[in-house]
């Protein structure tokens, strides 16, 4: 129920438009040649439109990690044993994985969610939302029911309201699980209509066979469990993971409470796809980060229609991306709210016999 | 004879291969998939082999704003009139303008340098290192003579090697000056041997006609003086800038001590293609940025042989998308530095069997 009155409430979040214009007249004001920042202007105009303030601060980053594991991890689709869920969930904790340094590196407070994980792990500062230690083999049927999904769902809901309780700005979820590109290639394939062939990449850098393996795991879950895109909460629990439900709710709760919230590389993005068929308007409150080397992360954006702000050759997902991405954002923001207008900074104007609009 | 000097010393600087080649195996022992860091991993390389450890923390950033006035600026090729270049220069003290936001954004010293600038300005934080009231009109003849290009390259040298004194880790030289696109024009278009029609972009923003004058200008300036390629101080006395021949010395300095630059847009780019002429091998030590929307900096980078690292459609200068690169740049140095191995963090490493490479 909470869930349905969280998608009504979505749908009638209509992005500020006027606010937006309103933006871009200010910016045109501000001591630069017209439309010299680019795309910096153009995320200033996204944010107005988003939470109708023309000079939105953001003063707080948040990423958050989901962590869930995947039963079909053992079949061999990535590189590493299904335990590095575990150890890497370990290593954010204490401050050592590319997240962590990322995180630092970028001003963003990182909170690390056990949503899914096969073990149990008491760690501390670890925040222990579990809803099953990892997902059924999707091969052999659904990877979860439809209820368990919902909840972990709502976890991300809960996990999203309590960062923008505490003063979250703009938000950035990702992701830690083995298996986790597998699952995110199947709910890709369900929501874009294209074969898993064209989707499924290498992941943590698989070689040929595995990468193969990879495709008939793919198939296999989509044969087994006959996904139906117009059944998205289904096809999630047919074919998704915790983790990625888990975002999923970050995403709703970012569109519920006007919030910004960055999309990270192929696995967030999947989970953005899935929540864009569950709530259709959440996506406006999105901006995607990089764009992931994982070729299926393309047919995702277009199907958003975002445009990544850059493209690093990343593949590492745990919201590295999204988080640099953030801090990009927030220049963008300081850049509307900090800069003076030429009439207040006594800078001359540009002559309209030359200037080109 | 300093400047000779300092070239001679720069072409005996060659970059340290093998500890770049020593971070590259580090960092495929990182917890995280093999070359999963994308560019980021790059960046650490490239920082080893200059300045020759592994693990080169960036702590320090400064960026530098060379300030100078061209002499043929009242003849209509930009949007704005010469004065705009001391009402800029202003700005940037009082921390209003896109620099001074995008530095403290990016946590970023400023600097700020009067090498020419057309009127005298005391302003407490300008840096008075003055050669001229602004350049001659190079369409009647040369801009400056080679002894003030070269002085004015010293006072980049000079004012490179205080920042590095200083503890600068990194370093990113911009510039203001009305006028300066239409200079940087004439330098790549003398370094390149391509077309002022293929380089004169509309900088500021300019309309047709003024865009049609601004060709015209630089083909002026080309046919007056014939600057050769071969005498590249003498084409930057010729036809370029105080502000650019400034910058000049910034990359000079970063090239004599080791320490990483980074090139912003198209004038910033246009003074490391005439440091690259002028000390072959100074080039090895700048990071790329930024691709400008001017269409002549793509030219540049090519024959520069850098990448840039994003594409924001930034045409502003004042080392503003520099300085995103530098941090940027920074939180790359951070994960190579501060990342556990898979042995320290006790992660099980890639299975040998699945693994690509």
């Amino acid at each position: 129920m909470i869930l349905k009155s969280a998608i009504k409430k979505i749908q009638q979040n209509k992005l500020f438009i006027e606010k937006g214009e309103e933006a871009r007249a200010y910016q045109d004001m501000l001591i630069k040649p017209k439309g010299s920042l680019g795309l910096l202007e153009d995320i200033s105009i996204k944010l107005a439109q988003i939470t109708g303030e023309v000079k939105y601060k953001i003063d707080k980053k948040e990423a958050i990690i989901m962590c869930g594991d995947h039963g079909f991890a053992h079949q061999g689709v990535s590189a590493y044993p299904k335990e590095v869920t575990q150890q890497m969930t370990k290593s954010y904790l204490n401050g050592r994985a590319g997240a962590s340094v990322i995180a630092r590196a970028n001003e963003v407070n990182l909170s690390i969610v056990d949503v899914g994980i096969d073990g149990d792990l008491d760690l501390p500062g670890l925040i222990n939302e579990k809803i099953k230690n990892g997902t059924n083999d999707f091969t052999k049927g659904p990877a979860m029911t439809v209820a368990e999904a919902v909840d972990a769902i709502k976890v991300g809901i809960k996990q999203g309201e309590r960062l923008i309780r505490q003063g979250a700005h703009i938000i950035a979820p990702g992701e830690m699980g083995i298996g986790g590109t597998t699952a995110s290639s199947a709910l890709i394939s369900v929501f874009s209509g294209l074969n898993p062939e064209q989707i499924v990449d290498r992941g943590t850098l698989i070689n040929d066979g595995a990468l193969k393996k990879k495709i008939t795991i793919v198939n296999k879950a989509l044969a087994i469990n006959n996904p139906n895109k117009e059944y998205p909460l289904e096809v999630l629990a047919k074919v998704g993971g915790l983790e990625i439900a888990g975002i999923v709710g970050i995403f709703l709760a970012a569109a519920l409470h006007r919030i910004p919230v960055v999309v990270d590389g192929v696995i967030a993005s999947s989970a953005a796809l899935t929540a864009k068929f569950i709530a259709p308007g959440c996506e406006n409150f999105m901006f995607a980060s990089h764009k992931s080397v994982e070729k299926g992360h393309k047919y995702i954006l277009d199907l958003l229609n975002l445009k990544p702000l850059f493209d690093f050759k990343m593949r590492l997902g745990e919201a590295s991306g999204a988080m640099m991405a953030m801090h990009i954002i927030q220049t963008a923001s300081k850049l509307i709210c900090q800069m003076d207008t030429f009439e207040k900074a006594e800078v001359t104007e540009s002559d309209k016999k030359i200037q080109l609009i």
